[in-house]
Parts: structure tokens; sequence; C-alpha cells
């Protein structure tokens, strides 16, 4: 049988992965008020390598969800936008942090 | 501002983690052969639920994949189809799982 290419195949189960798992990532980055370049250094530093393309798009939707706020800040001598978790982003990131949980433990079991 | 309803913000959110990783505890699930039926109370009881009506169309797209191999057996006097994990399907599966762990320990870092 003829099928598609082990790279695509493997490719577009990574990025339906790494979707739901950036999300998280994002959310659990912004316990504490960050600028997007800040924000972007910290998930590189913990593994996480993301455009700012990708970033700052979901940055801006995860505001109008209302898990995000920002606010225009100096810094620097520069104009920036900081963004900083909402109660509801908490909420949201426990509840996805608690999901995560649940498959990796049965990832575990499913395996042994 | 008014934006979209917390509970429809957060299903979304989870159903988008729910479908990369729901791929990869099926492929865990198909270490050994097993049939569908067999499959989904396996999933079940390491806490993932899915029901025939997602959990087929999976199994169907990742056999056209090349991930899994599926035959007829008889079983309990009835044909059941049995699927089971290929080399690739293994491949697939440990490198999602790295990917797994990559974000695990990020988010770990992150919330440090």
């Amino acid at each position: 049988m003829s099928g598609p290419s082990q790279d695509s195949v493997l490719e577009g189960l990574t990025g339906e992965l790494r979707r739901g798992s950036l999300v998280i990532a994002v959310l659990c980055g912004l316990q504490e008020e960050r600028s997007g370049g800040a924000l972007k250094v910290r998930l590189a530093d913990s593994g996480v390598s993301i455009t700012e393309g990708a970033l700052y798009p979901m940055l801006r939707r995860l505001e109008v969800q209302g898990l995000l706020q920002s606010q225009w800040r100096m810094h620097d001598s520069r104009k920036k936008r900081f963004y900083l978790l909402t109660p509801d982003g908490q909420r949201a990131r426990d509840f996805l942090l608690s999901n995560w949980r649940t498959f990796d433990t049965a990832f575990e079991g499913l395996r042994s």
C-alpha cells in the first residue's frame, strides 16, 4: 500500500499535538507580566520555540478570549505591550494542565 | 469587553489538546494487537474516554497513514478487526512521546 510519506504524517501529528500544547506553555509563561519578546525568550529557554508570526496572533486570540490582559508600557525607552494572565486565564491553565496530567498518566498505564 | 463564554473557550482549548493527545494514547494502546472494542475499554481503564464514532475513524486514518495494520480474526465466534502498531507506528509513538516530554518539562520550568 502506498500511503502518505512518513515525514508528512509525523509533521501533521506533531502539529496537532503542538497546537494544544503551545497554548498551555504560553499560559504558564504569563503568570508574571511579560512582553511578547520576553515571553518568546522564556519559552525558548524552556525548550519551546515559537515564531513571532505564531506567538502574536495567539496572544491576541487569548486576550479576546479573556484569558490574558495586556497593557502598553515604557520599557528601555520604547513602548511595549505587556501581557498577563487574567483569573480566567489561571483557571484555564489549571484546567488544561489537569487534562494534560490525565493523558500523561494514561500513556504510562497504556505502555505497561 | 464582552468576549466568548468561558465554557466555550475552555471547550475549544481542551478539544485542541485532546486531538493531539488521543492519537498518542491510541498508539500506546496498540503495542499489542487489540480489537477496537478492547482498545476502547483499555483506554477507558487508563482514564481516556473516547466514543466509537471518534475511535474508528481515527483507527482508519492511522492505518491509511501506515502507523497501524489490521486484520479480521474470529473472536468469541464473531469476526472482529484487530489492530496493531507497525514499525512506523512505533517510531511515530516514540517521536510524539518525546515531543510530549519536551512540553511537559517546559511547563514545569515555566511555572517555577
